[in-house]
């Protein structure tokens, strides 16, 4: 076996190619016995192979990147320490699992990863009952892990040990402080683990991050045993801690805490510690893993450790696409014009117009676009960090002063400001302006991710607007109708995919509410069937009207825009002259747009059995290109097309097949 | 004008009848304006006019009560001080603005409280420029402030203060934290008032309610200039800080808090102070209210100050209904048994049962009948605090392991929880148990908490079985049905209201996936009409039932018992006979059972022109009694059988009317 070189030879280096990636020990790795198996001078060669295996693949298929190589000498510590086939290891989001899916035995479908067949970007039960939770979205491992911890010692099943790994920015989330507030309150072993790199994603907002990076540069101690009294005088049941304090050992006992926030939370406070240093992590973790009291380990971690090009930018290489790396220079694949980057430059468009618009990201300037706004707009414009339910009750309130705030989300997370968007925006009448990007099928990021449910949860508000775009010019056009529309909230969708580089139609019509519009007329005076799309499919619906065309068909598609409300009067026409009517979204069936069609002609008495429904079934789909998930749920061109032909040869009375679409990876 | 008598002489006495109710100064009190014209030493007197205002309103009508009672002096002197026809007022969660309300000239509608002609029991704005917010869910505050402020700032109308009253039981809602994390950003005055009562609603839960025991009563200071400097060093922008010192006043200075946990979240910390002392709280905000930083002042309250009773037992006394006060006795009205007392003693044998079972509920014991549970199963049962996020995954995290947690929730407050659902719940496959008091009309409460969203947001979640009662034995076997659900997540919805004395059916069948329950059968073989209710309208619309049957209209009625799955069986039975169907919910009919009913129809090309739906139109309904409002929405018993007699005599043709049900009261 070979000796390890030390941690510093994995720092600024370049990932090699595959043909000349050796990785001895971790070939060896089929589970973390394998791991304990290794001597600690070994595991820094351990972890310099796993950053070159997960580098040199992301390098290929794109992925999370720097949040993995932070957390490679972190997780290989805590599977080292802990045995987590027992112990239960909760991940907070969940991209920087990389590292625990090697050392889990997961090195062969890395080659594979974000696709059906290969590993999830994310932990994933189904792949291993090393992960316990799919997750995706922030702040919620604390709270299972309290939940777990909770039931096992309800089992009597106390020797499983809860560990909780969360970083630097999902922990100012208010879901995971909710969870350390009643973590607090455990009368049993209970560890979570802050990995602060001082900017998980982003720069990390709000005056929290401001605490870290005090706390960072203030970890020099002394007297140590005056300090520890007092920390745990400070802390609640203290006096239960001094017994704690003296089965510590040394290496604890130099990290305890002064003053850290999280005391107050009713936890025992140790570090920041450093997190690339394996055998200083392994002492600590031995000496900490049994103690019965609720405990914070602060590690002090670099976001993309490893290489220079990722230490040195790891905001573009937190999730980046494929790339090549030659000598000092980093290419990232070019891969068209985004919706996010059609939206970032609509924008500063209507911004430079509109002196009311104030801009706010929860997190994700670079996700949504807004890292091109911020910096020309930075009075009219703010990054709250990972709390979308402030966001949305922020907004709320410079609604209520004049300003017509943009929201700009993705559609999986404005889930978690529904409720804000009851009370403090819809209630009140406010004219809050929500963008939701990553709308329908995200690709490799998967179930966690997908935007399914944004028609659904907004569609019942009252005087809500809920609009689509299908390519730039209708985003912007869609962006000026919600700039003018102060109502009540609106709500625009657009995927996780590039704008057509020649739209389909050359002049786009203003967004009038509650109006369709017609994109490929019938060919005849009554076509075969009329195509309602909403959103992004409206583009595949064409592919396949012309398709359809070449078979004889004629079909007429109509880019429906909006959800809400829905063209009453054209539907109305087309069931009156008896044309069957195809409605397809990239949204669940139940509830969606289809169903807001339905539910149209019911209250207005309207014949519903010439109307078909495509969309996503109840089912949950994995990770995978974007392409073949369409495909797959069954509302690309070809599935468009099938359905027409199946409406047209089957006639109107068979039951529909929508619901039965999907066929696999249902959980 | 009558001398103030003092503080003492507000506690302990009982509210007198309205017709010995002497209120000098408040009657005098059109506007804060004329607040401002008393002298300071008469404001104790006049909180004893407006404890005795209130008192004797809630003992008549129900309300909240101690929540108000703790916060007179509190909301005089902001009154004194401040001038919120400018600068801006926000209140958490609420319920504590009836002084606030009185104070801005309400007197007279204090005599209509919580109807709809009268004062609403939350901030209003349709009632009052005073009332920024229509609000009663918790921790919003501070953010909608924060985005106030933002404005104000971007305006440059920074003369304009603001100021956010919050509880202690809200603050530490994650919202409320993520609030703070951002305020503590700001540039400029921005005033967090902490009312800790130390038992805001229930005994507060979690870490931090023992972090505020220890402040309480740690609040000795010495050596106020060191003490200062420490402070001022300890937060960010503490050097600009010290000039702020320089400028407060004594009693500021005296207050300025040492190692308050908010001064991590950039916040100046204050107190905590005598929340009843009037005169100290005007000094303390007149040296504060122009501090060009975020402050925290916590100020220590007596939640009920003012009675025996009501400091005596705030619980009880926190939302009673009415009562009855003659000497030292106090007699709460009986009114009959509720779906949450039957929930409560449902529950008890349930756990009796079944080991596994585990109660949570989010800082509603009371509300949700849990107050029952916890003394019973003190393992089995958790109250989490104000926090639905975390108390949704947490039960996922206990469904992990094998448990079966029931999570008792308000309707409107389960969609704060939303998100939590989707992830750590839905997408596992994990069978978490959701059982939603309130669904439909609240009455007094208002819009702020009706619960009109839960079929919709839920209805999309693969294998989520969603089940509503009508009665205590349908809510008993619908609660026996969800133990055994292992499918997915399932959901129950009953009213805030009372169960039935003698129950429709005489033996309840046991519930049975997406199987329908036959109420009423109809007289002949085949019925002009069969209603599908939803829950709690089935008693309205088996009343509905017997009025048609004496003017000759034989109409069927069933228990729908399931929005998902819909009995698909029993729709086409219907449709196929010819038989019109009418929905009846307590839910907006957008996206809710008689949504789930069309789109089945839809999915199975089954007629839906002789469908009809009734429920809540797309409107806020304000406060009243329960009675009227469903009156006013047009299902009550009546409603129901005019929709009938108009299916029977208009045919099928004509346009549903029931999406114009709703009148008035929309805003």
């Amino acid at each position: 076996m070979t000796k390890a070189t030390g941690a510093a030879a994995n720092t600024a280096a370049n990932p090699v190619d595959m043909a000349d990636l050796e990785l001895p020990l971790l070939r060896g790795i089929h589970g973390p016995a394998d791991l304990r198996k290794l001597a600690i001078d070994e595991l820094p060669l351990l972890a310099k192979e796993i950053r070159n295996a997960i580098c040199h693949q992301v390098s290929k298929t794109g992925g999370h990147l720097a949040p993995n190589l932070g957390v490679v000498e972190l997780s290989i510590a805590l599977h080292y320490v802990f045995d987590f086939a027992t112990d239960r290891l909760l991940f907070d989001v969940g991209h920087q699992c990389y590292p625990h899916k090697l050392l889990t035995g997961r090195l062969d479908m890395l080659g594979k990863l974000r696709t059906s067949s290969g590993m999830s970007g994310f932990p994933e039960p189904n792949e291993s009952p090393y992960d316990l939770f799919s997750v995706g979205h922030a702040g919620t491992a604390i709270s299972t892990a309290v939940g777990m911890a909770r039931a096992d010692q309800l089992t009597g099943e106390t020797h499983r040990r809860a560990v909780a790994l969360i970083g630097d920015a999902s922990i100012v989330n208010g879901l995971a402080m909710e969870g350390l507030n009643n973590a607090g309150t455990l009368q049993r072993q209970f560890l979570v683990v802050l990995n602060d790199n001082g900017m998980s994603i982003a720069k990390p907002q709000g005056a929290l991050a401001q605490y870290f990076d005090r706390v960072r540069v203030n970890a020099v101690y002394d007297d140590l045993k005056k300090r520890a009294h007092e920390v745990l005088q400070r802390i609640p049941g203290g006096s239960a801690l001094e017994e704690v304090y003296h089965r510590m050992g040394e290496v604890a006992k130099a990290a305890l805490s002064h003053n850290h926030m999280f005391e107050q939370f009713g936890l025992l406070c140790l570090g920041p510690i450093d997190g690339h240093d394996i055998p200083t992590l392994i002492d600590m973790l031995n000496e900490i893993k049994d103690i019965d009291r609720p405990v914070l380990l602060h590690v002090k971690t670099v976001k993309g450790k490893g290489f220079a090009f990722t230490e040195g930018d790891a905001t573009t290489f937190h999730s980046p696409k494929p790339f090549t790396v030659e000598g000092c220079r980093v290419e990232l694949k070019k891969t068209g014009r985004s919706f996010t980057t059609a939206y970032a430059d609509a924008m500063v468009d209507l911004m430079q117009r509109d002196e009311k618009i104030f801009a706010v990201t929860a997190a994700m300037p670079d996700g949504t676009g807004l890292s091109k706004v911020l910096p020309l707009f930075p009075q009219r414009s703010l990054d709250t960090g990972i709390c979308e339910s402030h966001a949305m009750a922020m907004c709320a309130g410079l609604a209520k002063v004049g300003f017509k705030p943009f929201f700009a989300v993705y559609s999986t997370f404005s889930q978690r400001a529904l409720d804000q968007i009851f009370q403090e925006v819809s209630l009140q009448g406010l004219a809050v302006r929500v963008c939701m990007d990553r709308a329908g099928f995200v690709g490799g990021d998967g179930a966690v991710h997908h935007g399914f449910m944004d028609i659904a949860m907004f569609r019942q508000f009252p005087q809500a607007a809920l609009l689509a775009a299908c390519d730039e010019p209708t985003l912007r056009a869609g962006l000026e109708f919600m700039r003018q529309y102060d109502e009540g909230a609106s709500f625009i969708r657009y995927p996780r995919d590039n704008v057509a580089e020649k739209p389909l139609q050359a002049d786009c019509p203003p967004f009038v509410l509650g109006k369709a519009n017609l994109m490929i007329p019938a060919r005849g005076s009554k076509p075969d069937v009329a195509i309602l799309a909403y959103g992004m499919p409206v583009y595949a619906a064409a592919s396949a009207v012309d398709q359809l065309a070449v078979q004889g068909y004629d079909v007429a598609l109509y880019d429906a825009r909006f959800a809400k409300p829905v063209d009453g009067e054209l539907i109305r026409q087309l069931i009156e002259a008896g044309t069957p009517i195809l409605t397809v979204e990239d949204h669940f069936v139940t509830g969606g747009f289809g169903a807001a069609v339905l539910e149209h002609c019911a209250d207005h008495r309207l014949d519903t059995r010439n109307i078909w429904r495509l969309g996503m079934a109840e089912k949950w789909i994995r990770q995978d290109g974007r392409a073949k998930q369409l495909a797959e749920a069954g509302f690309d061109a070809a599935g468009i097309a099938r359905k027409v032909r199946e409406i047209i040869e089957t006639g109107t009375h068979q039951p529909a097949a929508d619901v039965d679409a999907v066929r696999s990876d249902s959980r």
